[in-house]
């Protein structure tokens, strides 16, 4: 999505940030081309020619904001920290803005290079979870990729397709599955 | 979305037809909702009164193309049929034509009800591949939300969000996971 150069940075940037305000001010309905384009100082066919359209802009924007903004918390171990994670994971995204986030980010999105953004995020967080767990010579936790199978993909699963139930009871279960099967407890 | 009474059901049938129609005949690209009323014989208010718009229309039909036509195979126990029907589920939306109508399905769908009947039928699915293992008198599987959280889940997660790696020895790992787990083996 973004090309390489300081032009095309300052493009984005201003781009980015003309949807963001907009949206606050107006609400996502009222948003067009031509609005963001005249908030960002570009011209439309700037917009057009680099997103494609109005979607393809909005998953873009809905990928930045879905990038997480700190590092999982330190709590001394694996299982809090992996069961603190998830449960944020969780509130994020289930929440209204998070899951119009997410379908922005599926939907505006034909290669599904965002998708895959937002999957490599989670993974990244989970890895630094893992690492640390690593570092403090803890022993059988699961690969990064169990805990993407059994643990976000439910939570993003139901989000998307089967909301009911959804809890921060459910996430911890989920999380203590995980680690138990991976001790083979 | 449809509507009880003859009329509502005759409009529903013929607008959906006309969709898969012109889908097949120019592109999904190509359909307007002008387009899709005059092939279904309607008027474009009746399409804009009752789906909103082209999306949420698009939305419908393809949950109807995601509904299972066959029940699983009965291959004689828990385990085959369970494979057998996930390693299909796997083949349908992984297809190019599957992870369209996936699109779609979340796409124009505010509510969630779309997604949620996507959710539904696999689940009904589940439901008679475990059910029949129960009448056989086999024991110690999973409960449907069990598959539904370590088979469905990350299937549909992979798809949608992390497809590199999926294949069937992929989703053979994950179904004999979530028999051994439940069998505590």
């Amino acid at each position: 999505m973004a090309r390489p150069g300081g032009r095309s940075a300052r493009v984005q940037a201003s781009v980015h940030a003309a949807v963001r305000e907009l949206e606050a001010e107006r609400g996502r309905e009222a948003l067009t081309v031509p609005l963001v384009a005249a908030r960002a100082g570009v011209t439309p066919s700037t917009i057009y020619r680099r997103w494609g359209d109005l979607q393809e802009l909005l998953s873009d924007v809905a990928v930045e904001r879905l990038r997480p903004d700190t590092e999982p918390a330190d709590l001394g171990g694996l299982r809090a920290d992996l069961t603190a994670w998830a449960e944020q994971f969780l509130d994020e995204m289930s929440s209204t803005a998070g899951r119009a986030y997410l379908r922005d980010a599926l939907l505006g999105d034909p290669d599904g290079g965002n998708a895959g953004q937002c999957s490599a995020y989670a993974a990244a967080q989970v890895d630094l979870v893992l690492d640390r767990a690593r570092e403090r010579g803890e022993s059988g936790f699961p690969a990064r990729e169990a805990v993407m199978d059994h643990v976000v993909a439910p939570v993003m699963y139901r989000i998307l397709f089967r909301p009911d139930g959804l809890s921060a009871e459910y996430v911890r279960r989920l999380v203590a599955s995980a680690l138990d099967r991976s001790t083979g407890r």
